[in-house]
């Protein structure tokens, strides 16, 4: 007898589907097919000599160590250096409270492994990133959400969704997924304080942060929401006298303690292909992780990790920082690209977001149109895109989809855009015949 | 005020517990100490050079395939390839039936992901592999055990456990770990009538079924199931009319079916720091593992699969068979030092396996002795294994412990094991007088 596989299924299955954009992409692997639908760096700027010559290094000077077992938390020389690199920013951390994943969306699943119970509520953006939404459904999550605008998440519609009592916030700040908007100051300062004074931590997830192309960069929530305990702690200090900012960077003792899980990844500004990212958080917490982690993968790989870590350190250190010159140089022009050829070709009454940064724009197409559904046309016209739908919990947003403009150079992006123009100017037209159907009073 | 993360934790984290062995690793991660502890491959065996040669090879030729993201279900020329590696011991699949993971501990949690409910019961060997336990632990299994000897799991008490109704049973035909023992042919006949008559799927694990130091290769349970469907088939031919023997590999098309999954890894043969595991199943059952999948990392690294891939097929196609042979020969050497000094040095009362293969020897002490308090002497005398309760669902064994032979070069064995029998004799003596004070009759 065969093993009635289907029936001895976990309920959480009946949670879980397959991702819409993985699937997507396989049907525009075809080479003639221009495709926005990914969120796939461009290939041509990945640092493939820095990354032959650090393999080479590692595996020469320390191939035992790089092919062998290692600790769960993750390679120490890179927890230390990815410490530093946050000071930068202001996120004040020791080696203790990171965690380095295999990609960010095992940290989205860990987060899933150590919080969520069936049932429980998380308040996501909308729209927001489906990895997420996919990593949390497989934990039985529901989603209260909370709709952005060009300055990100409406802070003024917030309170009336955190009264349905999620477990936690997730957050994009920078250059969302899918919308490629980014939270105004104003708004994160607001976001915060009523994060506090509702008592529901955030999960701050900033996968695209470097890759800004215009304007100023702005405070992580993370730091946010240090300096408010830091402004507490004057009028109020704990017991144990100790707060985020008293700490200095890379002492060795972990202090870091809020309302924020931090993440981020080396996928959009070294490599996808490592899976290599990292979580900032509480000790509590990145301990929780680190127990989870053991029964998930044991630990991210060991090359990876050292390869990494050389690119990172060799020479003057400052790799990094000129390669990322270099991503956004290339990315801006791309977006540019899109942005003008939109102008020049996409119809009247379908709109879209200015993206700061990040890899996405988000675009509305008149109300009653079906993204989905005018794929179909899209494809037999040689361009792709994704229907905004999968990125709602709701499942509402059909008449939205997004664009990715990093993996196209600019002449693909000019011909898709213009192949858009006409399938959504047909579509557009003829949808409006029916709503002539409707008769005047 | 600072989140209370503890109260936002999952209820599942009250069923977790951090690895017994991964923590104990680090305390004797200190070059002084003789550590039978870890599970870990000899180092000065791995093929770094050949790791070398193969990295430059695929980044020089296609970096940007390398490092860019790639299928959740893994890189399609090495799925053609554990086909064609597999087909060679008998298991017939084509690369539809094959998933590549993160390890093989990813492919435990992909099971538990997609199998267990809450309160389900597993069956596992007594003793079986902690990080399985670990795994399933998460998703809140409960286990009912079934004890190995020296030729496996000791299948005539098997029926008994199945009436508990398992989901799934776990089993490590070949070298297990920790036990070091292997099923025999006749046991594994025996347990797939048993499984095939309950309807109970059966995990099989193999990650060290090359391993093997003396005797012959025993096949596969998942070649044993399909057999046994192949003989009713005759009989009672599917509607469909196709079997698992009517597959050719490598076809393209995926007639696998039946009461396994199979697993194994390249951790023990290439390298454990590269986290590459593969998983074969039916379809129904990759299809499931690679949504699951999807949320938890996306797919793994697109570079550790292209070098594996390199490794294996540069050439004549023929170095693993050729490293394989030089593994053989380091491991037997280590196992035989061990066994050697183990009868030299161990005192009356101490019992040990047989293995044919594998990383693990287990030792039973005397019955009343406590292998965890015993090691505090042990790491005294800077020698170190693993108690064996951690290997038991149920928390028994206490009077057990597993050896690793693998890692530590012979003279080190050898002096290991000295120190070893001075501490188990220290302990036998003081435990004796406590047996005197029992009055005679």
């Amino acid at each position: 007898m065969t093993t009635p596989w289907n029936q001895r299924c976990a309920q959480r299955m009946q949670w879980m589907s397959a991702s819409t954009i993985r699937e997507l992409l396989k049907l525009t692997e075809k080479p003639d097919i221009i495709s926005f639908g990914g969120g796939m760096p461009a290939p041509e700027v990945f640092p493939v000599n820095a990354f032959r010559a650090a393999a080479d290094r590692v595996l020469s000077r320390q191939g035992g160590q790089a092919l062998q077992y290692s600790a769960t938390e993750g390679y120490r020389p890179l927890r230390e250096w990815i410490v530093a690199y946050m000071a930068r920013y202001g996120i004040e951390s020791a080696p203790e409270n990171v965690l380095i994943t295999s990609g960010s969306q095992q940290a989205l699943d860990l987060i899933g492994k150590i919080m969520i119970n069936p049932g429980d509520l998380i308040l996501t953006e909308r729209p927001s990133y489906m990895g997420a939404l996919q990593a949390w459904r497989a934990y039985q999550a529901e989603f209260v959400t909370v709709p952005v605008d060009d300055d990100g998440l409406r802070v003024e519609l917030l309170e009336e969704a955190l009264c349905a009592g999620p477990k936690f916030m997730y957050i994009l700040p920078n250059f969302q997924n899918p919308g490629g908007v980014t939270l105004s100051l104003e708004r994160r300062h607001q976001l915060m304080e009523i994060a506090d004074h509702y008592g529901v931590p955030i999960i701050e997830d900033d996968p695209y942060g470097e890759l800004r192309y215009e304007g100023d960069h702005l405070p992580p929530l993370v730091v946010i929401d240090a300096e408010r305990m830091k402004g507490r702690s004057l009028r109020a200090p704990n017991g144990d006298g100790y707060y985020a900012h008293e700490h200095t960077p890379g002492n060795g003792r972990a202090y870091m303690r809020g309302n924020v899980i931090y993440l981020s990844t080396f996928s959009k500004t070294l490599a996808p292909g490592l899976r290599l990212a990292w979580l900032v958080a509480p000790v509590e917490v990145v301990q929780r992780c680190i127990i989870a982690k053991q029964g998930m993968d044991l630990h991210t790989a060991t090359l990876n990790q050292m390869i990494a870590h050389e690119i990172l350190t060799e020479g003057d250190g400052n790799f990094l920082d000129s390669h990322v010159r270099l991503i956004r140089s290339v990315y801006r022009q791309r977006r540019d690209a899109m942005l003008a050829a939109m102008e020049a070709y996409f119809p009247e009454g379908v709109q879209w977001t200015h993206p700061d940064g990040g890899l996405f724009l988000w675009v509305t197409l008149p109300e009653g149109l079906d993204a989905a559904e005018i794929l179909k046309d899209a494809l037999a016209h040689k361009v792709a895109y994704v229907p905004g739908a999968a990125f709602h919990p709701d499942g509402d947003g059909h008449n939205t989809l997004r664009l990715n403009f990093s993996l196209c150079d600019p002449q693909r992006i000019e011909t898709g855009i213009r192949r858009l123009g006409e399938v959504f100017a047909h579509a557009i037209e003829m949808h409006e015949p029916e709503m002539e159907l409707v008769p005047a009073p």
